[in-house]
């Protein structure tokens, strides 16, 4: 399809995409935020059109949510080789982005050997609320999460083999159509004060940066973490370690957030107390009745980490 | 260099510039606009980081221009292999940046084999003025360049062989750093009417966006179009036609636009008249006594179709 066809088949369809720059009347507060998904590192090849439109919106719209913003507008810069399946994968994103009452705004298309996406949103600042950051955390805030960790990670590694079963299909779902946690992140930009980020790099990595961020040190409860049904048998058939693989395995999209002591909530999200912010600037994990130091590494780096320590 | 701490270091030069959302408050019209560039594609293996940053900028600065926009905001999304000079890119792009009063806010950086860039921009429509499109020409404008065409392309051919003079150093420059036609972007933006845009894929092509939006024909004079000094001389030493060059060698990144008949941008921008808008659809080259159709096709492609008709 060529790219001027295809130009004209999406601006029959958005109002605002067209050749031109897109022009926009603004007025307000906007969070803007931009990440990018590759062929062969952020996904496998053969990823279909319409996952990958969906995943590469959930993981941008993440950081919305981390800052506590309502979706507004999307540009896409998409570089694809020229069998990529553009109308699928416009279709998808289009409709995906209208559920969150986004609007492709603009883009840019290119040739390319692999796919490649970057996605640049823009979220307004709801009436009244705060903005969400890592560096609004204090010690003795309670550290929480918005959903269960490790999950992605399992659907990552479980699509190299050939396992079925529910636990597997739902961990695949978790790893490729995440879902970002915006009605959470609206809710914390409505309380006096709340820090968070999104669990993409996994839970110790990200932990650190918050901690770093609002010069805090943290104490994370190992037990405490929430584990999908399921979760420890899937691990085991895959032959990782369940808890290395919720510290480290990345790739959750969900929030990771700290609230004044006596904050919590709403049970509707689904959220868990997983440790607290503490003074001194020490990140530990603690395990049973013994405390150790969380390496601020990702996955593949626990197994040596945690063997040298 | 490790991505936290570049970030680090680039949070520690650009105020904005955060792993958190960038958070910006903005009232007014502005025009978002998002281009990339990839080596291989764009521009070639070995091309230095800093060249690539203001290439980069340039290359997007062009779309505003067309938009009349002021600009105001980047963000970009770079992936590049882990040995790419990212302080002398980072270095270079944040002086060009400044220099066109542009602030660098947010990012995203990964890795990958090749060094991709996806640059988005921000720019404000200044009080009083219009927003330029390719869709407000009207039959019985003047049809104006805004500086030499198929330098560029020369520039690009050049690089490729053994040859030296000031024209060919000239034509490289045209080629790796353009320069954005803001200036006159800002006076068209401030006429009645104007109808503007970049020639990034060759006049041809262009022309021929331009003419669809605006549902008009033109009547192009091919020897009105501005040669440099020297141009016939170094399209002869490469073995091309240099009105085929200046037709469809693209990457130009002058604006091409049409003004009411009666006006004329000033001396100072050294714009030149290379035709007129016409009613119908047809857009035509005149050349000596004789008019041909001007096919809607980069200089790759113009080989084969002028021989065919």
């Amino acid at each position: 399809m060529r790219e001027d066809a295809l130009l004209e088949w999406l601006r029959s369809r958005s109002p605002l995409l067209g050749d031109d720059a897109a022009k926009i009347r603004l007025a307000g507060d906007f969070a803007c935020t931009v990440d990018t998904q590759e062929e062969g590192t952020h996904f496998r090849p053969g990823t279909g059109p319409a996952v990958l439109a969906r995943r590469l919106l959930a993981v941008n719209l993440s950081d919305l949510a981390a800052s506590g913003a309502r979706p507004a507008l999307a540009f896409l810069a998409l570089a694809a080789p020229p069998n990529f399946g553009h109308r699928a994968f416009f279709t998808a994103l289009r409709a995906a982005a209208r559920r969150h009452g986004l609007v492709l705004a603009g883009g840019d298309l290119g040739r390319s050997d692999r796919v490649r996406a970057a996605l640049f949103l823009v979220g307004r600042r709801p009436a009244g609320a705060r903005w969400l950051s890592r560096g609004k955390g204090r010690a003795g805030d309670g550290l929480w999460v918005g959903g269960p960790l490790g999950l992605s990670a399992a659907g990552r590694l479980s699509l190299a083999r050939p396992l079925g079963g529910a636990t597997v299909h739902a961990a695949r779902r978790a790893h490729l159509e995440p879902k970002p946690q915006l009605e959470l992140g609206l809710w914390l930009g409505r309380q006096p004060r709340a820090a968070a980020i999104d669990v993409s790099d996994g839970l110790a990595l990200d932990l650190h940066r918050l901690c770093r961020r609002s010069r805090v040190g943290a104490r994370l409860d190992g037990e405490a973490l929430p584990r999908p049904r399921g979760f420890a048998g899937l691990c085991s058939r895959l032959g990782v370690d369940p808890l290395e693989l919720q510290l480290g395995g990345g790739e959750d999209y969900v929030l990771l957030f700290a609230l004044p002591p006596s904050a919590e909530p709403p049970r509707r999200f689904g959220c868990t107390r997983v440790g607290v912010l503490t003074g001194g600037r020490r990140v530990l994990l603690r395990s049973g009745n013994a405390s150790r130091p969380l390496p601020a590494a990702g996955w593949d780096h626990f197994g040596s980490a945690s063997g040298a320590s």
